[in-house]
């Protein structure tokens, strides 16, 4: 699990959010008393993500809530399979129940999804790679989810790495000065990365010493010609147009990495449920 | 457009997500007195919602940013369509580039497929409603685009109407005994929704006095038996495993509403970018 | 008690206006390691209302504090009751007194003037309502105090609800045609109000199908007239110039609600004092 | 007028207070694209106090929004009498509404109770102070209108001096020895005040050479002996129980400073009210 | 200590600008449930101020870590000495190290150079007094630290206190003009400061009745005859120029009170480090 | 410059700190409409770095103020030299006067600083390397007033690269080892750098691979031993015991890469001030 601190107020920003000025339901109907126990369920298969962290939602609630985790991050569950089993005051476990469940169904819906691109190119030696097509304010958790289904983060932000693209070449002359500039302002860089289009640009990358390609939109007999061309001398990244139906293919070309936006941003939720299996009153034990 | 004051700080946020500790690549390659033109397109078709709101984010970054808009929320637009014009100092347009086109791609993510639902129930008067199934941060946002797409709003958060469920009941006996509860503390609501599962409870929902009853996983047959059960004595919402392939069928059952979490939570984002179009120095005119 | 997370992040900013850059007094003249107990006393008779989240900001200051609370919120208090006896380190007592006491004074106010208003209007049937006339920061705490009272609570803010006022109708036409681009753009909302302020309005209302009018700032008769105008056929809401000498007049006029800003914005501070009654080393012992 | 550096997040919390997720009816009546001018007027008489504060919630709501001041804070206005107009566009006017005005109310309430002790006093030389007993959050706005009632601030927060109460007491022997640890620890405080109850505790501060004293809750008897008592060797300032009733028998007693609770935290609101009194379509001239 | 409420935001902040995403490092090669034991030890002679914060770093990011202090703020410790003992969850010992030592190595600079400082003038009853020149953020640990160290903490913030310097006469005249401008609006201020910079202004100000005088850069002929020129009438406050090698000079000329920019803002760093010693993984026990 | 959307909520922070409730000096003496000019001047030679953030401040205060920059960051001025001229409501200057030259004296000493370490290794290619050893709160400053002195950025937080130290190397065994988990779990990361204090510990990162070799606290034999060793295969970077007295000899051993933890967190406060040259009413002219 990532550091708390990292996301916590985010939490409660997304508890307030889903509380408005309260819970009425919950205040006229749950007496402040009553404790409960309920399961956390998957209803379709899934690969779990964001167990932990989800869960927290509970405790920033009431801490006097314990969650059981009867499945770990990155394990494939059944539908039916219960995930968790979380037992404390009822009123914080139905107060919570819904962004608790929204982030991990999303979540799990990113890990499942990367999963299955990842299964597509195995074998290959290919890593299916995140980019920086986010939900906003989810950029964490969503690449945290991107490694768990096994999938290779790549630059978190725009501070982690130089990426040359079309946009910034219009302001900058050409491929060989861009990457002139870079080194001589950022000496100690060791990768430096360039969105080409075609073979020239792609001579003129390689030309400049990049270490790393970006294939931009290309269709495969165009990357087949990149592999040739380059020959192991830059890693080459593929993105834009990646599919489950095309994915396998593009890993065919003898590329090295595929980015995928829609793993992170497109991802169909995963269903899930709580039930409250049993309530109690402690003080009239 | 909602209020800025509603989400400007959290657009600031997912600026800083997306900036890290700044933006080493625009930095070296773009000189800051430089100005630019940019171009926001559509790649395919889609549901426009969030124009105004995606292109705020230049203005965040820099004050002397201004955009055209082309389109307005809620038209439709076909590939290639251009959607904003932004210009003004370059390093703001490539620094808000991506956060702008995240958020803009989700929400027209969300209108286009809300629209696609309202289309099919199209001439049955069922109103198709969001969820409380939203990501973490982006619930005003994503509602907004439901409503863009011609969706209807449910309750935005949990203070905003008692909607009594499943997991409630098992803390307070029965359903005439919840909405008894609800009516002794808050006798001014009008609105009092409950889910139930089979005919005994809508029964009892109806005899209790609720004005609205939420069908919950049932089937079409379920579902026709429930209408004639209730003949209009409350509102009838469906809620649980709707798709587009069964919305209509669902529709024509004669309930009244229809609400859909997928919409919000599993809209896949529509496919956009952005081209600088045109770079020059102020300076040097 | 209102779940913590929707307060305590206000309570510690409450905290920090009132340390400043810490308590000298408190720093100089108390060693860290002493502990006292403390009695929260009523020194007039008062609805008590807030006592726990008023003494949260002992424990948000040490949590080694505990409180233990001798009355509950919505009890009458006579001069002299001890409410709380918090013991814990005395630096966290002294340092916490003036927040938790501004708090309580203010919250035990507005608890104990809205139940003279309740008191006034008891065996008519008539509702005392607050309003979005609260200090700002202090909403949902006031909201929670008038319902300690024995008051209800109205929308919570403007996404609660539809009220028409006078303000609005100025740029659509009439009631009429507000109401209808209501019915039009929100179908699923049950409650439309509108404010009126003559028999005329209130026709036009009735006719529109509203299912509750403000009379605003009428005369008795004016109300009385209203009353059998209107004939149950929707909810009838007063607000404007509701004093404790006129509330019960207005309520015999046979409206349903009585909203009073006065309960919140104007509640005078209840008297209050908190007393250290013991002070020891529990290292020395 | 403050720097709005020191209000302007508070403001907008404010706002977001009372928008909710957005002002529904607002949002269906009005035109995004309509202007309007609005009049805000005292409906009873009061000293005006936080006029600019007030009307910025405007301003944060839109830029556009342009604000005419027709009186200024400190000013005495009779009913009727418009304090502002404020002109832009007109949603901004009516979602901006409540908080503008429950703000204005609330501070010209503290200024018009303060100047009527303040009035009381007249002539006997004697300053009325405001306390710590603010309500959280309010406190530098509160002690605002405290000055432009005519009032003085006493220290801010627990920070901005040593002021030696019965409870500190407890923990540290008596006063000649807590005001030796103040001395020994703060040498550079020219200001040490001490609370004290009778004409011991108050030998005891003189000897300890303090140079001002806090005389709590005493009767005009005590006062008047404790005047005799100090002869102007330290500034005699009297708290608890200080009313309009009373205020000027205690000032006459010959004490220095008179500081009033109820001038902030019992302050009630005054009675205003916002107009909209023209509305047009800008870009249809 | 001072309340934690005062600074864990900002520790909490201070973790997020280190971590970033996450720290990978860590991530990678710690296993979740390994604890260890470290040990933060001096690497030169310094004066410890701000242990205890420092360490609650580690706390922040794991309430699983306890900390035992082996030397409290204020002593001197030798290179070598073991200042405090840290167990816990290694990766929370790990991530917080950088943040807890940066912060440590600091305060305790700003101590140890205040208390050569002090030493100084060691005899001459002048004191050692902090300026408002802090690093932004910094202030209340900065001043806290300057006090550990044996120096006086001037006023923190604008807001408490007077001090007339040249750049506000420039506004209102003179000397004269300005301490009777904050007379009359000021009453109850005991304490006025003026800044001066030659024997006229210093007498312009004695006969204003000020309190406290600054003299603002002045030569040690200067200091002595503002010395004779005030004798005993005002305190005398010498800033501006002040270094190791002169500050006794200073300090014999008879002055007060000498504040020193340089202890907050240039103090350099004090060289610590953290060692794990232990590290074992208490499930398999 | 940075975007401002990564320090102007800071910046804001720092101005609170700041004023406290508010500048009452200013207040008092200098009137809402009156303007001023005012120049930031050198009072020693340094490197400028952070002025346009600086002189931010004053818009924050103010939006009406304007500056006016005479040189720029990174460049060496010569004590008296007018660094900038800021003009606006005179309030605004003075209240923002303080936190203005506290950021600007900070950064521009680090600036100062790292040029002088720069300087002393010209000729060598060695490059001067900032540190995380930064004061809570400044880093991005801190490490943009580094880039501004010819420095070079390390990583800016711990998830921007890998750097094993020999606290991470008692959990996972031996370099080897974690240099391996690192390859399998972040196969896309290219660089990865560990610390070593010794020949054997050198050999073995060359073993694995490392591209980055961090040389921690060795002597001058054993760094030149180190370059020997490596001949090239891994880039060398020195830390620990570096000051201007060593550092050139350590660049003449022939490593590449030297970082310095003191130009961050122990660079002495440029001397600056700020005059008030001209004041004036403009609604008098």
């Amino acid at each position: 699990m990532l550091p708390a601190v990292l996301f916590d107020d985010w939490l409660k920003n997304a508890l307030r959010e889903d509380l408005g000025t309260g819970d009425i339901t919950t205040e006229i109907l749950v007496p402040a008393g009553l404790w409960g126990r309920a399961e956390i369920l998957a209803k379709e298969t899934a690969v779990v993500a964001g167990l932990e962290v989800a869960c927290r939602v509970f405790r920033l609630l009431d801490e006097a809530v314990v969650c059981r985790f009867l499945v770990s991050d990155g394990m494939t569950v059944a539908p039916g399979r219960i995930l968790s089993v979380v037992e404390g005051p009822l009123r914080a476990l139905l107060c919570g129940e819904r962004v608790a469940l929204n982030l991990l169904q999303h979540l799990s819906g990113v890990a499942t999804l990367t999963q299955r691109y990842v299964q597509e190119v195995a074998g290959t030696g290919v890593k299916i790679l995140d980019t920086r097509k986010t939900l906003p304010g989810l950029r964490i958790l969503e690449k945290y989810a991107v490694r768990v289904g096994g999938g290779v983060s790549h630059r978190a932000s725009l501070s982690e790495g130089v990426l040359i693209k079309e946009n910034h070449l219009r302001a900058c002359g050409g491929i060989r000065q861009a990457v002139e500039a870079v080194r001589a302002l950022c000496p100690q860089l060791r990768e430096v990365e360039v969105e080409v289009t075609n073979a020239a640009e792609t001579k003129e990358a390689l030309e400049a010493g990049v270490s790393r390609i970006l294939l931009d939109n290309m269709t495969l007999d165009d990357l087949r010609s990149m592999v040739s061309l380059v020959r192991g001398r830059a890693t080459l990244e593929v993105s834009g147009g990646v599919g489950l139906e095309n994915v396998r293919c593009i890993a065919d070309t003898g590329v090295d990495l595929i980015s995928v936006g829609r793993i992170s941003h497109s991802a169909p939720g995963v269903d899930l449920s709580m039930l409250v299996r049993d309530v109690w009153d402690p003080s009239s034990k």
